[in-house]
């Protein structure tokens, strides 16, 4: 794999297109990355060369397919210092990932009168899950709330977290506010009350380095495309002797051990969460990422991203009308930065940079508890990768300044 | 999009590579067919022109995706004849489109004591989440038997369908024994006991022209990567009526209409089924086979491998010790042969004749219990698709007498 940092935009021929005739400018790296040309190469190839269904056959072509399949469960379990690759379960998405987790495990120790912590920041996907599960034992549910510079309020974590709590479950780096959650701390914490911890790490993972032992959490989930991957792969990260006691959820062929008319057994984990003919291509894909990623270095990444923000932060400040959702400091900042202008709706201001080129998100984003704790129905979200650039930003800045401008000359 | 009948094998690279230093003569396409160049350049070409998240931006990039995303799933319903779009519900397999019936549709509607009639020739997908259904409902499970020449015994079926049966799950076409069941007639004998009937479609889809308006069935399932598409994508049609009333079973992003940190509500059929960052690429895929599949002509399709079955099957009943399972006429075989050679181990077989290149599956193939009803542990199976040609029939047949003589050499 052939990489150099310094022309690393070449790798992802989509940021040369147009969109209404001005030069692409992507910002909506948190939703998805764009994906790498080693990757669809890698992919191709394996298509082209190696196809086969994987753990059926004892021909050539399949023990090919089954060894690159679950090499790459070896890459991932490395990428995230696992301990060892039986912790890592195959999914369709971080979406999958936590849903499993709340079907099976949560099925398994959350009983009625219990108490599951999450907080207010979470993404609809490690919220609703939880809900349906709180719905179903008659548990508890409770939110840890935001602190007034809008970051987890980390006093009221420990108030909530009680002898009944029996899982905590949160995002690494919120989608919306950009911040990271202190979760080594947040898991000892949690630990002391003999609660399980799931974290969302969708927005960290192609960030930072990540150390799942060195967090000590209990589970992990995070999906394959937005860390350079394809669509339709994701993880689930969990600690063994917690895998091994979940029951799977799905059932078909290859998650078996024997079955007859009336009974089965299935296979240990991480195989007995795998029903059915798994997303080989997209594994292949997660592989090839986690070369691109490991080939750019996680820590030349995560610098990369915090000099943007650097830049970018002070510039959206200086604009007036334009509220920040989340901390006010690079410091606290993953490249993620929510906002809205006053009175111009943010639909508005995402079709606005749109006309201009510039791509970012408006809406919910996924986490409608978060905004009515914000006090708003929806804000615009401009989102970073490594691939963006100094002079990307000054020309966001000079769009958002020029979308102000026509709209507040619209309602004169 | 250019295909030529006459050239397509140079559609499959893969096609032309060695095996143990043999050319690659692959007969494992029920497990997976191969991928054709189109299908992976309109792939590659996606994520290199439109890649972006799916329903959630307002901004170009956003909307083409969501648009090509879309458009599959009109392109799906016609391929199968749906009545409508919104019935056709993106999975990542048959495995997860049948387990979400079970679990959705069956949770709804079986009560204890209720039956749920299978055939004896259910693929572990097709007959584990219907096991699991039936723990947990206390309901009887059933299986429809077979004649004695090993087809699908429809007299009994029609005994054993009562006014207690509220779902019947077969198979259209085995993987095992090739047969292909009459799906039209008994669907009719089940809507008679007002039972809804599910369909496993994943050996049929690629090999004919499927309509489910004419077949009258109330579900059917299958993937993509059996039809030319990338693993990791599946389709789960649905009556309308029947997708309307099923709750969703995953819960997250996309999937919703309005959280709470207390309630939430749905998006409609399909989407509900839908939560989280779906595998775009992998509809995209799913897509461009349609179209190969299309330009080849379904019609085209069975035709071709029907000769090369005529040709196969006599030549495999000369062999001395050969046993066939499943019907012993071409008439009732889809391109799908499943046997044993006297006392060599179908293991094997399978591995003697990798080391000629030809890739065939030895196994169970997830369909225990119907190995336990044709008293093998094991078999031998070769599936055919419209890229063989007579001449690899031929080369197969040898290959398998070669295998032959070596070990009963071997045993002598």
């Amino acid at each position: 794999m052939t990489i150099k940092r310094e022309t690393l935009r070449k790798d992802f021929p989509i940021l040369d297109r147009k969109v209404n005739e001005e030069p692409l400018l992507y910002l909506d790296n948190a939703a998805t990355l764009q994906t790498p040309n080693q990757v669809l190469k890698k992919i191709t190839e394996f298509y082209q060369k190696s196809h086969a269904n994987v753990h059926r056959g004892v021909y050539t072509l399949a023990q090919e397919a089954t060894q690159a399949y679950e090499q790459v469960r070896e890459q991932v379990a490395a990428f995230i210092h696992a301990a060892n690759a039986h912790e890592i379960v195959y999914t369709r998405s971080t979406t999958e990932s936590l849903n499993l987790v709340a079907s099976s495990f949560g099925e398994l120790v959350v009983q009625e009168g219990d108490e599951i912590l999450l907080t207010i920041m979470e993404h609809h996907s490690n919220l609703i899950p939880w809900q349906q599960l709180a719905k179903r034992k008659k548990a508890i549910l409770k939110y840890v709330p935001l602190t007034v510079d809008q970051t987890l309020d980390v006093h009221a974590f420990k108030q909530q977290l009680t002898e009944k709590t029996k899982i905590v479950a949160l995002a690494q780096t919120s989608n919306v506010l950009g911040v990271t959650n202190p979760v080594k701390k947040l898991v000892e914490l949690a630990h002391q009350q003999h609660a399980y911890v799931v974290v969302d790490a969708a927005q960290t993972v192609a960030h930072h380095a990540l150390d799942v032992q060195d967090l000590n959490v209990d589970f992990l989930a995070f999906s394959g495309h937005k860390m350079g991957a394809p669509t339709g792969i994701g993880v689930l990260y969990g600690k063994s002797e917690l895998l091994k006691a979940m029951p799977p959820i799905q059932f078909g062929g290859e998650m078996i051990e024997n079955v007859t008319k009336t009974t089965a057994t299935w296979q240990p984990a991480p195989w007995k969460f795998e029903a059915g003919t798994p997303n080989i291509g997209g594994v292949i894909g997660l592989g090839a990422a986690i070369d691109y990623l490991n080939h750019l270095e996680m820590s030349w990444i995560a610098a990369t991203e915090k000099k943007l923000m650097m830049h970018l932060l002070p510039e959206l400040q200086k604009i007036e009308g334009l509220t920040i959702y989340g901390p006010q400091t690079v410091e606290r900042h993953e490249g993620i930065v929510t906002f809205n202008l006053a009175h111009i709706h943010p639909h508005d201001v995402a079709t606005g940079l749109d006309m201009l080129g510039v791509e970012v998100r408006a809406g919910h984003h996924c986490a409608q508890p978060l905004m009515a704790a914000l006090g708003v129905e929806s804000t615009v979200r401009a989102s970073l990768s490594f691939y963006n650039s100094i002079a990307e930003m000054d020309r966001f800045v000079y769009a958002l300044k020029m979308v102000k401008e026509f709209f507040n000359h619209e309602s004169e």
